[in-house]
Order: C-alpha cells, then structure tokens, then sequence
C-alpha cells in the first residue's frame, strides 16, 4: 500500500510520518529540491546534470562543507568527506582504514541492531574484536554507563553507535576513551544536536534521517587517522584518496549532496543553530515519554528512562493486537509509519529533525485519546 | 566559472554541453523529475522521503528492473541489482566476488583510461591478474581485434571496457571468451544500443553518462556466479545480499533510481527501442566523423577509424593554441564540456543517449566555420 507522508500535496488532512528509516525534509527544502532540478539559481543548470569535474559541484561540495563546519563546530584539523554507500559500508571501510596493525585489539560496544551490525563487519576484517560492553542479555533496554566499560589502551579505535534507532537508545555524552580514537555511527542523531567533534577520531552519518535524501554519507575524520591508513586497500575505499580530491576522487552524487547544503542552509537560516534543533528535540521527546510516563502502564517504553533516545521512541502496548488496532487507528488519522522495526515489533515514533514539534503534539493528542478509549482492553 | 548546459532556463540561445562525464537527461525526465520531488504521481510522496521498506520503494525498483529487462531482453537467469559506489567500486567489487580462488588468473584487456584504473584495484585483490592485450604502446588509438588477445580457459573471468570514454574507443562487439565469464565495464554506452546480454557474465554501468544522476549503478550478473563468492567479504560488498534482499540489503538511492525509472520510461515509450536509440547514435557519430575524415587534416580523430566510438569522438587541431581557441569560440555559441580529459587534452564531444541529433548537427556546423575561418592558420 502506498502511503502518503507529511511532505505532501495529495491531500489537505494532517499527515505525520514517523517511520524510523528514513527521515521528512522541511517543506522549503523540498521546494528548493524542486527548483533546482529545473536550475541551480543563478546558474542556468539543472542540479542533476552537474559535472563533478565543474566549479559548480566545486561550489556546492565546500558549501556543503563549510555549513557543516560551522554548525558543528568543526576543528581545522578534522576533513568532512562526501561518500557512497551508506553506514553499511563505512561498518567495513572503519576497520579496513583504522586497523592497520591487526595483532593490536579494537573495542566495539554493542548496544543494539545497528552496533551488531557494524561488529559483525569488523569481525571480516580481522579476529582481534573486543566487545567491550553488550545489552543483549538485557534485550537492549539501556546503554552503558562511563564505569561499565574499560577501553584497552592498546586498541586501534573504539566504536560505538550514538543513537540506535531500532531500540530507542541514546549515548547522552560522547564515550570517555583518553588516547584511543573513538569512532561513533551518529546516522540517526548527526545534526540534531551540538557535539564536541575534538572528542572524536571519525564521526559518520547516512544522510537519510536528519541531514538529506538516501545516496549520501558524511564522514568527519581528525587528520593524524589519516596516516595509519594501510596501502594494500581498494582505492575508493581509502579514505585518503576522498580526502586529497576533496570528495572528487570518483563522481559523487551530487544531487544528494546538494539536498544535504540545502538542510544546512536551512538549519542555519531557519533554525539558527543545533542548540535550537536540540531544544525542538528533547520538547519533541518530552511529550512522548511524558505521556508513556503517566499512562499507568498503558503505554510500556522499551528504554530504561536514562538510556532513552530522543529520537526514537519505542514503546509497546498490552498485545499485539492493541498495537495493531493503535496503529491502524492512528493512520486513519494521518499519523503514520509507527510501526516497530521488523526485528522487535512493537511501536516506534521517530522524530527526526524535520518532524515538526506539532507533529508530536498531534501524535500524543491521538495517543491520549487512544488510551481513554482502550484503558480497559484486556 | 559556471557553465550553462542544454537542460537550461536561463537563455534562449541553443545550449548543447558535451561534456564527457556526466550526461545531460532529457528535458522530459528533467521535467517528470521536478514533479516527483514534490509527489510521485498518484502517491502523496515526495521521491526524496520515500521509505526503503515501502511498497512504493518496490515498485519503482521492480518497473526500473522491467523496463531494462525489456529493453535489453534479459534473459530470466540473470539478476538486476542497483547499487552506490560507481564504476569505482565495482572494479574493486568484481575481483572480491568473482575471483574466490586466487591461484586461477584472471584477465583483463587494458584498452584505455578506464580499463587500466580498473585493472590496478584487481591487482590490489590478487597477483595473478594477466593483460591479455595492452593499447598503451601505441597510445590507446584502437581496440584489439579477435585474433590479437588469448583467453586463458582456466581464467575466473575476463574484464573489458566496452566504451573508452577517454580516448574516445569502442569495442562493436563483446570479446569472445568461451565458457570463460565475460565482465563488462558499460558505464558509457549502457542503453545506447542493443546488446546481447546472454554473452555476458557480469556488466555494469554508473547512471551518470546515460541512464540517470550520479548515484546509483547497475549491475546485471548471471545466477551461477553468485554460487561462486567467497563467505570472506564484506556483507555490503557482496552481491548475494543484494540480490536476495533484492536491492535493498540497505538503504538504497531511491531519488537516483526514480531519476534511472523515468530514463528508462523515455526510452520505451518516446524512443521506442534501443535499436532506435543505436540509430540516433550512429547519426550523431556520422555528423561529426564524416567531417573530420573530409577536414584534409584540419580535425585529426584519436582512434583509428574501426576502434573509434560513436560515444566520444575524440579529436585533435594542429596546435594547443588552436584547440583553445576552438573551444572558447564554441562556448560563445553555446557549445560547452568540449575539452579533452585533462589525461590526454586535445577536444572530446560526448553524445550520450540525451544530447539530441541537433546538438551534434548545430556542433558540426560550427566545426565547418570554423574551419574555413582558420584553414589557413600555422
């Protein structure tokens, strides 16, 4: 079935969508999509023709660039890179780059689906894997706290996903890991709020959920990473090569990169800073979890309260067929995509940037009314 | 400087970019692409948000993959898999998965710009990489004939490059190869002639020359080789992920695949056949071809004549001088993308599937003024 979403014109009802694996963009970036597919203004050229040996994609990939700088803060000696292949593909690009020496050990903390994936890719590219802390004893119901896990001073880097997005779980600071680099898959939460980058060896995010439209990869790398990077990897694979010609090393998806400078722009112009998006964040989450919080166990938060995302608010009702009856309900009132990640059923509101804070309002006011409704479902 | 191209608003003056590396998309495409960002007809969806794990994502994968298959008549025994990376990541990719026994050769014809990069990342993968048959001597001015490369029956597979973008080469027909798997680098005439796809064990192509944006790549493989790739290899490097999760093993560039849907629309229903686009082809080729062999000298083609392609037509004036000045006259009629790769100099004009039997007539008119004006020019 074909479902229409919030970025619509098919019809005048409200229409939110929540799904988790791929984010709304803001309206005025959709329209600015539009024209630039006819033009690139002031350029005479349509945004999908655009050579990428041209000062044109030239322009666009340092715009790009130097909006994501500024908002993150980004200091001078870390290179932002434009690439292909999504998270999947940096799970195994990481060990390939960082692991040059593989008697050294490299630390990996699983805390849910998306950071088992990425061992499962590390454990290909070499046997010294340490899994340093693992929730799934606990059917990942929280993230570690500083005192759980013990970085090995010896390991290559440490990795860790900041969000999961499949178990509503959130890292609220960075990992505390001294002199060993520490890598974050930041996918799902990249540009929803302020982070210290100087903490940080590499930072990678897929474009799809905060920051553009499917087909790009951000990578932020500090330089000294740069040197220990082995010879014998495939070329397009190698961070180096990406860093040297400025994301012009293959021809880049230019189109997808220019949906990523549109978001910046409006982050900045219409939001004006991450501390702004991160103030619509946790007012987004607060009126979820507030309401599961007051619900009398109507609603069940998959998340212990310290671990929760604020991005991604899963949650269970009594069985599955009360989750059913919420979810078909809910999109009779255009609220849609709440249907829990295939691994663990359930419920799941994702609120990525471009969610708008009435969106929220509109989902808790239904979530409200379906409880009174169905308070005494057994 | 920013360029103007031939899908242009800004000027009423004709616009024709031959540029060699991205091609131009139809103003049809452009148009149907431009609407699609704000909904894909009858869905309610923009194409930039449109969820992986939708039905709306499977149909525009499925008609995508159909109207190829129709297209080139593909026979059922062959999967259609859309892919990041570019030809970039397949020269890497190929040799992963095709190549699982180390101590067999694998064989290459090195015929230009594009085989030779592809031909380094398989040597990166393995030592036992043969060239069958090297251009380089001789400067890459022609293309083996039959007789000159040997197959090795014991090889694992046998890559060639279809198109030379570079120096502007073309093979008419696949290599003969046997029972030997034949895999094809056809980023630059996938889709402009009919092929015969059962001669083939692996053909791939990037979007960006004829058949969409930058940002997604085409791979058709034959089913028994997947039987073949090793268990050692990154998952999302691994073609059996892919063709099991049928393309979306993870999440894939949906916006570059509808752009690749409409191409592949406008070759069905407003071409009508690749042998009708192999027509205008050859049309295109002629204009310009006829004119350098009649120029006494005047244009000297790169490829000998039976190597050259109706793709690239690459061609030198008797000094650097007259070159520039050959193409800073052509801008200022609105003839733009005429510089040779900046490996070889020299002009290109590129004729992909979009640049209309105009584009190359209003080139080749150029090319007699400005003949007669500098005929006599030492």
């Amino acid at each position: 079935m074909i479902q229409p979403s919030s970025n619509s014109i098919a019809t005048s009802l409200p229409l939110y969508n929540f799904a988790g694996g791929v984010g709304l963009l803001p309206p005025k970036v959709i329209s600015e999509a539009q024209q630039a597919i006819l033009e690139v203004p002031g350029t005479g050229i349509s945004a999908l023709v655009i050579n990428h040996r041209s000062q044109l994609c030239r322009d666009i990939l340092d715009e790009t660039e130097k909006n994501i700088r500024t908002l993150l803060n980004v200091p001078d000696n870390y290179r932002i890179l434009f690439l292909q292949g999504g998270a999947s593909l940096q799970f195994s690009m990481i060990p390939m780059n960082l692991w040059a020496n593989k008697s050294q050990p490299v630390d990996y903390i699983v805390s849910g689906y998306w950071s088992t994936k990425a061992i499962k890719e590390a454990e290909i590219e070499g046997k010294n894997v340490n899994i340093i802390w693992n929730g799934k004893a606990q059917k990942f119901v929280r993230v570690p706290s500083r005192h759980e896990y013990k970085i090995d001073p010896d390991a290559a880097y440490v990795h860790y996903c900041s969000n999961e997005t499949v178990e509503g779980l959130q890292f609220a600071e960075p990992l505390e890991t001294g002199d060993v680099p520490l890598v974050c898959d930041m996918s799902s939460d990249f540009l929803a709020k302020p982070i210290d980058i100087g903490k940080y060896g590499l930072v990678y995010a897929h474009a799809q959920k905060n920051i553009g439209a499917a087909g790009v990869t951000v990578v932020i790398i500090r330089d000294d990473l740069l040197e220990c990077i082995p010879d014998n990897i495939p070329t397009v694979l190698d961070y180096r090569p990406h860093v040297e010609m400025k994301s012009i090393y293959n021809t880049p998806p230019v189109f997808a990169i220019y949906v990523v400078l549109l978001v910046t722009r409006w982050l900045l112009n219409d939001i004006g800073s991450l501390a702004n998006m991160a103030g619509q964040s946790q007012r987004k989450a607060a009126l979820l979890y507030n309401l599961i919080d007051q619900s009398e166990g109507f609603y069940r938060g998959h998340a212990q309260v310290d671990s929760r995302s604020l991005i991604n608010v899963v949650f269970n009702l009594a069985t599955p067929d009360l989750e059913s009856r919420f979810i078909e309900t809910a999109r009779q009132l255009g609220i849609i995509g709440l249907e829990g990640h295939r691994s663990l059923g359930g419920i799941r509101a994702s609120l990525y940037n471009s969610m708008p804070v009435e969106g929220a309002q509109y989902l808790q006011n239904f979530m409200m009314e379906f409880q009174e409704k169905f308070k005494n479902y057994q």
